[in-house]
C-alpha cells in the first residue's frame, strides 16, 4: 500500500495532514470515497472542496487552507494528478520479461535487456528493440524496424520496415507506422508521348516510397492511427508530440515538438506543423504547408493555407436547428451575390445623398 | 430448404399464397429471381410491385392485394425483411465450438459452453467469455475484459484489460476497445514552480487511465471503430446501441441505449449522447457536452455546443461549384462587415426617410 | 548495380550522357547526391536543374538543354519517376515463396504458384489465392475469398468471407474488407402491430448483409481503410482505383475504374461514384447519390446532393482567426435575416426613387 507522504514525495507535493494514511487510489472530489486522494486542478470545481469525502486533495497553495481533508500542496496540482496516475496505472506494472514462445523472431533480430514479447509477435529481419520495451501480442516489427528503450506497443500494431522510434514511445492497438504515402504518377491519353516503353498501360503508376517514418522519444500514437513513410525523405513526428486514435499523418510530414493532435485529424503529404502546437479534432490540414510554432485549431477545421502567426484558427459553422440551417445554407450559396448588392445599395444611397444634400442646400 | 410457411412464421407475418414454395433466398424487388423473396418497405418502389419476378414479397396490409405473387403480409416489412434476413446471414450458423490449438489462453481465462476460439486468439488472464460466443482469429481480449453470451467477434479485434461487453454484441474487425483516453498533463516553463521533484523533465505528463469501457446488450461495433478507457470513471455504451465503422468514442462519454451512429464520426470527451438519437456519418462532438434523447445530427455536422431540445440538427455548408464557392467563401470572411454594412444602410434609410416623411408633409 | 542505360531502358527515356555511370538511387533535385538520379516534373523547380548535383536527370524534351548533368528525356518525367521508383521499392523484390509453419490454413484452401504466406495468416475455407502473391503476418483471408495474382497484403489485413480481389492489388496493413454494411431495421412503440411474433424485442433489428465485396484489378488500398460487404448486392471497387488510409465505403457502393480518394474520405450506402474523379481528403458523400465520371471534390466537403457535370466541387468555409470566425459564424445563422433585409432595403430605396423620380419631374 502507499501512504500519503509516499505520494506527496513521487509528484513532488508537500505533504499537510496524515503522512501515514493508506492511499487506495485516485478519484474526483464528488467521487472520491475516504481512502482515495482527490485534486483541484479546475477552479470550477473549488465547491466541492468543503464536502468532498476524500482522503486529501492535491491544491495549489492559495487553496491549501480551504480544504477540509489533508492536503498536497504544490504549484501545478493537474500535474500531481497525472503523476499519482501514473502509480496506479499499467506504466507502473514492472515487465515481465521474455519472450513468448509463439512469437516469430528473425534470427538476426536484437532485443534489449529485459524486453517482453508477446504471443503471435512476427519481427523481421534486422529490427532492434531496446531494453525494457514491450510488443503486445500480434504486433509485426518490419526488417530493419528499430525501437528505442522502454516501448510500450500494445497488440496489434504494424511498424513497416525500416521505422524508427524513440525511447519511452507508446503505440496503441491498431496502429500503423511506415505504410505507402498516397503517390502514383497519372499516365493516360497518348502514352507513346509520354514514354517509350510499349508495355505501357494507362493509369495511375505508383511512386514508391523509399522514405521512413522516424519518431521520437516520449512520443504517443493513438489506436487506429496511421502515419504514412515518405516518398524519397523521412516522415518525421518529433520528441514528445501526442497522437490521439485514427490520425492520419501522410507521407513526408514533419510535426514539430510538443504538439498534440486530437481524434480524428489528417494531415495530408509534406506539410510541416510547429512546435507545441494544439490540433482540435476532426482537423483537415491540406498539403504542403507551414503552421507556426503556437498554433491552435479548433476542432474539424479545414486548414488550407499556412499559417505563421500563433494563435487560434477555426472554419466551419456553428451547429443549428435543421430547417434554419437550411436556409442559410441556401443564402451561403448566394452570398457572392448578396454582397454585391449590398454595394449596389450603398452605391445608390451615396448617390441618393448627394442631390438631397444639394438640394437641402437650396 | 425453407418454405414460405415457415418463412411467414419466422418472421411474423400472415402468409396468403402458396406455404409450400421453397425460398432459395432474399432479393430486391427488381432483380428477385423466382425462388427468391422480396420486400416492399419504400412507397417509391411500389410500381415494381406489379413486374416482379419474386417468388413472394413482404408487404403491408394496405398493399397487400397489389402484389401478383404470394405475399407475407405483416405491419412493418422492413422489420420482415431485416428478420428474412438473418436466417440466410451468418449469425444464422451454428458456432463450431472448440478452442483452436494456436490460440493462447491464460490458465484462469473462463469459456462458457460452446464458445469458438479461433487460431491465433490471445485471452490473458482472469478473462471470461460467455456461452455461444465466438471469438475470430487473432483477437485479443485483455486481462480480466468480460464477454457476455453469444457474442461475436470478427477477426482482428482488440479488447484492452478490464473492459466488460453484455450479451449478444457483435463487433467487427480492427476495432479497439478500451485504449487509453488521450489525457495529459502540460508542464513547461519553470517547473520548480510547479513540483518540487527534481527531475522533472519539460512536456505534456501522461494521465493514466484508471477507469474501464462498459458495453451493454445487443450493441453492435463497426470495422476500425475505437473506444477509450476512463481517466477514472468509465466510458459508457448502453444497451442496443449501433456504431458505424470508424467511429472514435473518448474517454468517459456515454451514449444512451439504442442511438445509432453513422460511420466516421467522434465523440470527445465525457459528452453524454441521449437515447434514440441518430448520429449522421462524419459527425464530430466536442467534449463536456450533454445532447438529450431524441437528437438527429446530419452528416458532417459539428456539435459545439449542448443540445437540449429534440429535433435534427445540422452545421456547414453545401457543395456547389468551386468557382462560385471561391466566391462566397472569401465573402464569409467579410461576413461580420457585411452585416455592419447592412446595418448602417438601414440606419441611413430611416434617417432619409424621417426628414423625407417630414418634408413631404409641407 | 543498375546503369544510367538500363535506368533509361526501364523507364522509356533517351539517355544523353553517360549510360555506363552507376545508379544508387533517386532523389529531388535539392537533394540529390553525386551517385543519384532526381526528376524534373514541376517546372517551379527548375531553377534547381543549375545547381544539382545529380548524376542525371529526368526532364521533359524542352528542358534536356537547361540540365549540366546527364538527362533522361521523355515526354512525362512523371512517369519517368514512378517507373523508376518501382525498380528501388519493395515491390521489386522477389517474393520469397513458400507457407509460414505458422500460418493456418484450411485444408481446401488454394494456393496458385510462388504464393508467400506469412506467419499467423489464416485462410479459411474455400479461399483461392493466385500466383505469386504475397500474404503478410496475421491477415485474414475469409471462406470462399479469391485473391488474384501478384496481390501484396500488408501485415493485419483482414478479407470477410466471399470478398474477391483482382490481379496486382495491394492492400496496407490494418484494412478491413467485406465487414458488415450498416443496416437495421427500427422496430420500437407498439410491436404487436408490426409483426405477430410475440417474443420480439424492441430495438434495431439486424439486417444480415447477404451481398460481398468485389475489388477490380490493380487496386491499392491504404491502411486502416474499411470497405463495407452489400446488403443483397455487392460493393463494387473498379479497375484502377486507389484508395488511401482510412477510407470508409459503405455498403453497395460503387466507384468507377481510375478514381482516387485521399485519406478519411467516406461513401455512404449505395453511391455510385464515376470514372477518373478525384476526392479530396476528408471528404463526406451522402448516400444514394450518382456523381458522374471526372468530377473532382476538394478537401473535407460535403457532398450532399448528386453531381451530374464534371468539375471541381467545394464547401465549407476557410480557416481564419478564431476570433474573427467567431463574430462571422455567428452572422452566418442569421444569414437568411440578413438576406430578407437586404431585399427589404433594396425594396425601400426602388420606392423612394420611383416618388423622387415622378417628383423631380415636377
Amino acid at each position: 500500500m502507499l501512504t500519503l507522504e509516499a505520494l506527496a514525495r513521487h509528484i513532488g507535493a508537500e505533504l499537510r495532514g496524515d503522512g501515514a494514511a493508506q492511499v487506495a487510489g485516485l478519484n474526483t472530489l464528488g467521487a472520491a470515497g475516504p481512502d482515495e486522494v482527490a485534486f483541484l486542478a479546475n477552479p470550477a470545481y473549488a465547491g466541492q472542496l468543503e464536502t468532498t469525502r476524500a482522503l486529501a486533495v492535491i491544491v495549489s497553495p492559495d487553496m491549501a487552507d480551504k480544504a477540509p481533508t489533508n492536503v498536497l500542496v504544490m504549484g501545478n496540482p493537474y500535474l500531481g494528478y497525472a503523476l499519482a496516475s501514473q502509480i496506479f496505472g499499467r506504466s507502473a506494472q514492472a515487465a515481465e520479461g521474455g519472450v513468448h514462445p509463439a512469437a516469430v523472431l528473425a534470427e538476426d533480430a536484437q532485443l534489449g535487456e529485459g524486453c517482453t514479447i508477446g504471443p503471435n509477435v512476427v519481427i523481421e529481419a534486422g529490427a532492434r528493440i531496446g531494453a525494457g520495451s514491450r510488443i503486445g501480442p500480434g504486433c509485426h516489427i518490419g526488417a530493419g524496424a528499430v525501437i528505442g528503450k522502454r516501448a510500450r506497443l500494445y497488440p496489434g500494431v504494424t511498424l513497416y520496415h525500416g521505422v524508427t522510434l524513440g525511447d519511452d514511445v507508446i503505440v496503441h492497438s491498431g496502429a500503423v507506422i511506415g505504410s505507402d504515402g498516397f503517390g502514383f504518377a497519372p499516365a493516360f491519353g497518348d502514352l507513346s508521348g509520354q514514354s517509350s516503353l510499349t508495355d505501357l498501360a494507362p493509369g495511375f503508376h505508383k511512386i514508391e516510397q523509399l522514405g521512413g517514418v522516424r519518431i521520437g522519444n516520449q512520443v504517443e500514437i493513438g489506436a487506429n492511427t496511421t502515419i504514412d513513410r515518405g516518398a524519397l525523405d523521412d516522415t518525421v513526428i518529433e520528441d514528445g508530440v501526442k497522437l490521439d486514435n485514427q490520425i492520419q499523418i501522410a507521407h513526408n510530414v514533419r510535426i514539430g515538438a510538443h504538439t498534440v493532435m486530437a481524434a480524428c485529424s489528417g494531415v495530408a503529404g509534406s506539410t510541416e506543423i510547429g512546435r507545441h502546437c494544439m490540433i482540435g479534432g476532426g482537423v483537415g490540414i491540406a498539403g504542403h504547408l507551414k503552421i507556426c510554432d503556437g498554433v491552435q485549431i479548433t476542432g474539424m477545421t479545414l486548414v488550407s493555407h499556412s499559417i505563421s502567426e500563433p494563435g487560434t484558427y477555426s472554419s466551419g459553422t456553428a451547429v443549428e436547428p435543421n430547417s434554419q440551417w437550411r436556409r442559410n445554407v441556401a443564402r451561403f450559396r448566394q452570398l457572392d451575390k448578396l454582397a454585391r448588392k449590398v454595394s449596389a445599395l450603398e452605391k445608390t444611397l451615396r448617390e441618393m445623398e448627394t442631390p438631397r444634400s444639394s438640394t437641402s442646400e437650396d
